[in-house]
């Protein structure tokens, strides 16, 4: 059934030199961000209209062949690699902002426009778009991969603050989900299906998202506990009390060493919590105020607050640039970056025993959290020569997703399944995960949208 | 392939006394809160577990028979009325709480409790579930139709408040989707998806839904507007403020002068606002103190502050009991509740649009709404003895969710679908609708779950 060569002819004559084959071409498009990598894709399209790409689905359809959809590649599972060859369809030409509604608080993108594209041009709406999962990622891949991040305490992940879609199904049919209002009690939650399917439904090619006012005031705080779990237990109180964080960020031990020494910061080496609020000039010194209370409470030494502007760009500069501080600790090392989430009353339990675990071990590997979810990040430091040191890490991580599990968790918060996590859907999901075979079944017959990804495989 | 009185004798086996076939019990299974009528069920059953409902769920599968689940019998659409006869499955002896877990701000529950009852249960925690649809309804009911309410401008709908469930699904097999944790990006959402799906994907046996902290301090207001646009201009500059009422509801002429008139307060038979802020003192108070500028530049006038809670649960007692008092205001009509949900910047024009339509006719019809949301609702009072006030009601209704399609939103912003908007679902979601139909088949290819409803019939 599968026909490279005629798919691709007519994929030529449909994009022209828009169709990439050259090596080059296909190498930039079979590695992401971290270390996770697959096979090479037959061909690179670069699509300018949704026309463009249901053509390129039901070319490859009629011909077999796999399509795969790309974003910005920091992807740190490898969602967007190849498998089994077939088409890349690189959004990078579908970058535009369609339109902006100020009063209704959305905004209707391309799914190629980067989150920091976004709120450029957001920048005179007095509005923005709070999801920030570190990289500049596209709001197609972010949708995709249901991403969340630092501010997804306060503001939601992509789950919350995506309103409706335009996708092209796998057999080249192109539908949009969701309304323009706000709300609606009509039928299946369509749009909340294909945000986090990863790509293995179909091609998103138009999103609506929601926008938040810019709060009129920002006060940020960073400050030492002595230990992980009385971080922990000060975060439970905070969001407890109704004090309602922008951010509140754990860096242990060694992420803050790392993170300080990078940033020429003067941090104590213990647990740090790094805290923001939102909102009018009074709420926030309120509510900055409660949680230095209560930071207290849990033995918090050398809180700093950052309420000038530049003051607070060094901190989250510091908190942000965490992956090159971490990686620069130890000289030519490779960074696998692994993430999962827990009920918050399990957080210290499993940061405990995840820190116990790399200690008695050979790689390194500080640890951050987006602790108001729950959810953090070892980012272990491996010696890419040594093959012990590898096989360390993969069974740290293997440890990591097991423990989340068996203390009620998730295997991913937010980096999602790619290739990385595949082998313990069947753990997380039980019977579930074939509920979720079955809608893959159903939409995607031949199995091309995105192979070899978050359901069962025959 | 129907065999009803086999299954009726194997379910009779398993349930004893708990399957009931009298005509007093199908009887009160065949209505709901409104005028939507369908059949009578053959048996209506009483499951105390799942393994129970697993058993009914199967020996109907085996037999052909049809299935829907029953909460509190406040569906204002039908939903979980017989259309094909089969088993009602009513849940009000699974209503216990199984566990509440207070520092993940968690509880997990039986889909039989009445959300009266769960807040009853949380009243020493400190945390409450803010989810209020008016009407003492199930928590199965309202997950079942992606229920919200008053509160859903801060708290968001079940959709945001559901993390997990526990589901039967058509062949009797238990799922559960979620996790312990606060966020996930491992798979398909399949408690979103099972969040609105009205009984046709499978039942609902257990949630665990999202607590809120029960606020400090509570501050309401009411006020008058010259007109609606007016009042919803207010609403669209506190929201873009930042500002973050828990509840902003409009009454527009008519229905001021009937709830007043019912609790016996004297407020001026103008389009009114009421308002509420949740949090600490010095935010509620800075709050509602915005709040009254924004609406005094809009031409507020009578804004009375309720500080107190006697003052307080007054005004919202008038608020809840809007559907009586404005049933009272023509003694002997039914009530023809309906409710379309638009973008906020279309709320002005839709509303004067239906006001005008409603003057043109017979029928009187005042509006409420959740205008933070862009979602209102009219209630139209129909002589019971005159086809053609009915027949007007049901023009008004269908207009009602043309024009709410028209202005870019949908033709139920928390009712939902049931018996009453099938017609619609076609004109909302176009090919959409049918990816809904393949989902439908895919989990349920004999078409046993809820049959009549929300997706495609053939």
């Amino acid at each position: 059934m599968t026909d490279p060569t005629a798919a691709l002819a007519e994929l030529e004559t449909l994009l022209g030199p828009r169709l990439g084959t050259r090596a080059a071409d296909l190498a930039q498009h079979a590695a992401s961000e971290t270390h996770v990598r697959a096979g090479l894709p037959q061909a690179v399209a670069w699509p300018e209209t949704v026309d463009e790409v249901a053509r390129i689905v039901a070319i490859c359809a009629a011909h077999g062949l796999p399509v795969q959809g790309w974003g910005a590649g920091t992807s740190l599972e490898g969602h967007a690699l190849a498998t089994r060859g077939g088409v890349t369809v690189d959004f990078a030409r579908m970058d535009r902002v369609l339109e902006i509604a100020p009063q209704d608080m959305r905004v209707q993108v391309q799914p190629g426009i980067t989150r920091e594209a976004l709120n450029t041009r957001l920048r005179d709406t007095g509005l923005f778009f709070p999801v920030d999962p570190g990289a500049n990622a596209t709001l197609g891949g972010m949708a995709a991969t249901r991403a969340s991040g630092t501010t997804a305490v306060r503001y939601g992940t992509m789950r919350d603050n995506v309103r409706g879609l335009q996708v092209v199904l796998a057999d080249g049919r192109v539908i949009r989900t969701g309304t323009g209002a706000p709300k609606s009690a009509a039928g299946y939650d369509l749009t909340g299906l294909f945000v986090g399917s990863e790509g293995t439904l179909g091609l998103i090619t138009e999103l609506t998202l929601r926008l938040h006012p810019v709060p009129e005031a920002i006060s940020t705080a960073v400050c030492a506990f002595p230990d992980v779990a009385a971080a922990v237990a000060a975060v439970v109180v905070t969001m407890q009390a109704g004090l309602q964080p922008a951010r509140i960020e754990l860096l242990d031990q060694a992420a803050s060493r790392a993170c300080a020494a990078h940033a020429g910061l003067d941090l104590p080496a213990r647990p740090h919590l790094l805290v923001e609020f939102h909102g009018s000039p009074a709420t926030v010194a309120e509510q900055a105020a409660l949680f230095a209370d209560v930071a207290a409470e849990h033995g918090a030494t050398d809180l700093a607050r950052a309420d000038r502007p530049e003051d607070r760009t060094r901190l989250w500069k510091m908190r942000h640039a965490a992956y090159p501080a971490i990686l620069a600790s130890r000289p030519g090392a490779q960074g696998v970056v692994t993430d999962v989430c827990v009920p918050i009353s399990q957080l210290a339990q499993a940061v405990a025993e995840t820190q116990a675990d790399i200690a008695a071990g050979p790689v390194p590997g500080p640890i951050l959290g987006h602790v108001g979810d729950g959810n953090f990040h070892a980012i272990l430091l491996v010696d890419p020569a040594s093959p012990e040191e590898r096989a360390a890490a993969d069974r740290l991580t293997a440890r990591m997703a097991e423990r989340a599990l068996r203390l009620g968790g998730t295997v991913t918060g937010e980096h999602g399944i790619g290739l990385g996590k595949l082998g313990y859907m069947r753990a997380e999901h039980g019977p579930a995960w074939d509920v979720m075979g079955a809608i893959k079944t159903a939409l995607d017959p031949a199995g091309l949208m995105n192979p070899g990804k978050l359901v069962p495989q025959d």
